[in-house]
């Protein structure tokens, strides 16, 4: 710190805390609040603990919600027998993007981290357990990332899923859209030759 | 949005509000906290609070202080006879980063901006006058941003301060460290060639 008061300091250390914040953002962002109005910060507070307690989450897929069931699971139009696994609500918002996908989600909270020593239980695995024996769930995609730790998971997840005798899949991996062959690293590549399909 | 809840909605717009925050990030944040336990969002409303009302201007220079005089115009080593002009104390962070310059600070808290509609009488103009008059300032350094705003509140404060005999200066603009001739703009050419000096 080139100018180092206290009050500065802890808030640029709680700022830091926020997903995507680093010390130079959070400092930039600690200047900014600390120059506003004492109103303007106070509000801002007060729309932080609004917006915290007029959120729930969902009794079905676990998502950030306004009500007991949130509105992807009340929806009557959303086919219910596909379900797809993500690991946090902004996953769940990239693919609603799409606009492509018409059935409904499941919040897994995490992904099963050997190393950080983040196990099932420590997510909703019980409560997609709980979904699948309700009955009328047909198929159940697991589209955690394609890293380590949702590779793990999603195997964990089919093995488990294997004995309901619900279908279990995952998205394709493999080069992005717009990708060049030759940019695209080695792992992806391989991959993309493993899950080779017809020519659409 | 693709996920549209009133409560997330109000937090995504005031975190959106903060420098340097997106909608994407704002998101990404907005998510965050609402996933949290709520001490833990307590705690952050709580700190935000606290650094707020442990803040208050330099009656010196106006940046944000602990005290009423800031650390850097109450220590004694610094030469009290230059006074650098910025817009905020985030340019002064900057300045100090270097550890080149000891002398002490004045924040303007903006720029004039006939657009938007900033006037001399909006920023700390007054306040810098009040110092000069006591005397003991030998140079004001103006580092306002190389912009069109930047330049005409650096002209306006030469142009205010000549009365006084005190000397005006201004950081050199030109070509970055480390910079390519052939890669940067011809503003900053002609600006550094019409500046050009002695070999060093």
């Amino acid at each position: 710190m080139w100018y180092d008061i206290e009050p500065l300091r802890e808030l640029i250390e709680a700022l830091a805390k926020l997903p995507g914040t680093g010390p130079k953002s959070a400092r930039r962002i600690a200047f900014h609040l600390l120059g506003q109005p004492r109103e303007e910060v106070e509000k801002f507070c007060a729309t932080v603990m609004s917006s915290f307690d007029r959120t729930q989450r969902c009794s079905v897929c676990g998502n950030i919600s306004d009500a007991p069931v949130c509105p992807i699971c009340s929806d009557e139009s959303r086919d219910r027998s596909t379900v797809c696994v993500v690991q946090n609500p902004q996953d769940m918002i990239a693919i609603e993007r799409t606009g492509e996908y018409d059935g409904t989600y499941h919040i897994l909270g995490g992904l099963i981290d050997p190393t950080s020593g983040v196990k099932p239980s420590g997510l909703r695995v019980d409560e997609l357990l709980e979904r699948v024996k309700k009955g009328g769930i047909g198929e159940i995609i697991v589209a955690t990332p394609a890293t380590i730790e949702g590779e793990i998971t999603a195997s964990f997840l089919a093995n488990l899923l294997k004995k309901y005798g619900v279908k279990t899949t995952r998205p394709a991996y493999g080069i992005p859209m717009g990708g060049e062959i030759e940019f695209t690293d080695e792992v992806t590549i391989g991959r993309a030759f493993g899950g080779r399909g017809p020519v659409l």
